[in-house]
């Protein structure tokens, strides 16, 4: 590898540029020969930025959504509704979700989703901490938007078993063929489900 | 931005990574989002050894390929030949005929080739440095391995100029049909100048 590179400090930085997801040693070489036609000054941001992320990141202490501080803006947000929780599976939910601007309630990041094979169980995603947020009251609807998987239903279930004794409304999100599809490309359970739950034309006009 | 990734960590450092070639902002969150989900280790060392390469990376001082030390290890080998020096456009010059295996001689990286539309002249390329070696003595042939483009036979052009006065042999990579092509999907120009320069069947087994 020394050889390859002619330098210890370029074969390193390959090495870790190469760790990334997708990244391939001619990636990852690609990324370094950049940062030293650089100025130094964006090599060292890049290294600066990287460093900060991983040792100061938080999560928030409500909604395990990642933060800056203890509460994340979202939950500390008081314009938002604060009376419907969104659950979802990771903090890329949170932003898919933010990006649509239609949703103005509260998250709850579970880290993770109940998946048997896996070795993953309900102790190792946050699911008490829902429940005790729910207990505290003040919450009137918990909407389930997981992946419309095995894994998601199964930890939907789990999840909705656990909440049944509160006097709360759960709901999943619509499964149906996708805005803008072609009927004829859309899968046959998909459109199957939407056939079974059509809506009135004024509900969808909603 | 601060509002669709909930953390101005995370933000700056998915800008940070959008700077790196053919990665944007969507490649740039799943570089960041893979560090968190991985142990802090991991990302402190990418991040110091980014810091490392950009802050004390060296240029040999004979040949100006890339170095940890002030002589590059191709230079201060003796088991090379220290009377060929290959001319490449840059280190990646350097690394592609390393790959090789075939090259046992030394190198001269110029850090660009003259191309006036770019307002490179020959001034900004290292040329004289190579005209100081040969004057040095001990050399016996150069060998020019820049790209087949009308800048690159521009630079050969200038350079053998300069070293006419010298007694030495100076080559170029030869220019024909790729190994293991088909004949019938070479460019003309290429297939024209391979039987202009045909070589016994003698040579070609050396």
């Amino acid at each position: 590898m020394l050889d390859q590179y002619s330098s210890r400090l370029l074969a390193q930085c390959v090495e870790a540029f190469s760790q990334l997801p997708g990244v391939g040693q001619r990636t990852a070489l690609r990324y370094a020969l950049h940062l030293l036609r650089r100025k130094k000054e964006d090599g060292q941001a890049l290294a600066q930025s990287i460093s900060q992320l991983v040792d100061d990141i938080k999560y928030c202490k409500v909604c395990h959504n990642i933060s800056d501080t203890d509460i994340c803006e979202i939950c500390s947000d008081s314009q938002r509704n604060q009376s419907i929780i969104c659950v979802v599976e990771n903090i890329r939910g949170v932003m898919t979700i933010e990006s649509t601007g239609i949703y103005h309630g509260l998250y709850h990041v579970l880290g993770g989703i109940i998946s048997p094979i896996d070795g993953i169980g309900p102790d190792d995603v946050e699911i008490d901490s829902l429940v005790e947020r729910v207990a505290q009251g003040g919450v009137s609807e918990v909407i389930f938007a997981l992946n419309p998987t095995m894994e998601g239903d199964t930890t939907i279930f789990y999840i909705s078993r656990k909440l049944a004794a509160f006097d709360i409304k759960m709901t999943t999100l619509a499964r149906g063929v996708s805005v803008g599809d072609d009927l004829e490309y859309a899968d046959e359970i998909t459109l199957g489900r939407s056939i079974v739950n059509r809506v009135s034309l004024d509900a969808q006009n909603r």
